[in-house]
């Protein structure tokens, strides 16, 4: 029903994550009303992004660099190592700001029942940075699950007999929430922690 | 703090209505992820239906054509004009399927309090299309509201004299609504439909 082009800016659209049908349409109706100016750059975001975004080769996160320049910052602390599930969560730490130390991106967290085994999130490349920097502390900044603690765990144990601090986030109360409202797990580990 | 690229993909996003900063970033992040054939797809998608989609000659509606293809078909009844605010309206009754005859699509809606004038929102060529076609019938679907009585009560007026029905819509209650939460204008209106 609509002329060809237009719905390929729906499906376009569709793509995207919690974007429906109703959504989509909008949005494709929306974009035709803007500028020629404004439609080109978008549509040179995506390509440019595409191309210029890559992995950093130290560290893993994105970058646009060979090197991010959090990992080519000389006045961060080297000995310090946050591992994080995805490139999102550098800057989510970043934007907090009191974290100085250096970052290594894991592709996803180990999840059997998913079949994302411990090969399949480079684990290795971590073991290799690892064993050829000198960290004294490593912390494992997964978010709370099962997926998160069975990586941490996993890691941790490859790393026993290593003169290596290795610690995580600690999980606790949201600032704010209502302590009737945090379930017995998050309770459990705020009092551990 | 995000590569330049990035940042501009964000704020591409961002462009969209109902998109705020963190949708934007998760919109971006997932489309860094995706292959490059499908990133390409999107981009030509907003680059050629910008470049191809334009206005019908005759109604005012979107179409990739001069003369939109609900226009240039001849087995649509030539006796009956429906009018609507935008060209997306056209598509919503289409898809019920259930009306057969010719549209107009005006600019939107007359609505002083906005600054939006009947001059604004192309009435001369709606009138100029009612003189010389030979309607025997002009049905106003606007959405219920005050902007669009007094669009309808601004054209009807111009129309008086001329030997043509001037219908809108039937308003009343939703099918599957509960009564007690339907508001009293649209009950008073559902009454008199």
């Amino acid at each position: 029903m609509y002329p060809e082009s237009l719905k390929n800016l729906i499906e376009s659209f569709k793509m995207l994550p919690g974007v429906g049908e109703k959504t989509a349409e909008r949005m494709a109706f929306f974009l035709l009303n803007e500028d020629q100016e404004r439609t080109n750059f978008f549509a040179n975001s995506i390509v440019i992004a595409k191309e210029k975004i890559r992995k950093c080769s130290m560290c893993n996160g994105i970058t646009d660099k060979v090197v991010c320049d959090l990992c080519s910052n000389e006045l961060r602390n080297k000995k310090i190592l946050c591992v994080v599930e995805d490139p999102k969560s550098i800057f989510l730490f970043e934007r907090i700001g009191s974290y100085n130390g250096q970052y290594h991106v894991l592709d996803g967290l180990i999840s059997p029942l998913d079949g994302i085994n411990p090969e399949d999130i480079g684990i290795d490349k971590l073991l290799d940075r690892i064993y050829n920097e000198s960290f004294d502390e490593i912390i494992f900044a997964f978010k709370p699950s099962i997926e998160g603690e069975t990586t941490s765990l996993y890691i941790k144990r490859i790393l026993d007999g290593l003169n290596i601090k290795v610690t995580r986030l600690a999980s606790g109360v949201p600032i704010g929430a209502d302590m009737e409202y945090v379930d017995r797990l998050t309770l459990e580990r705020a009092l551990n922690d």
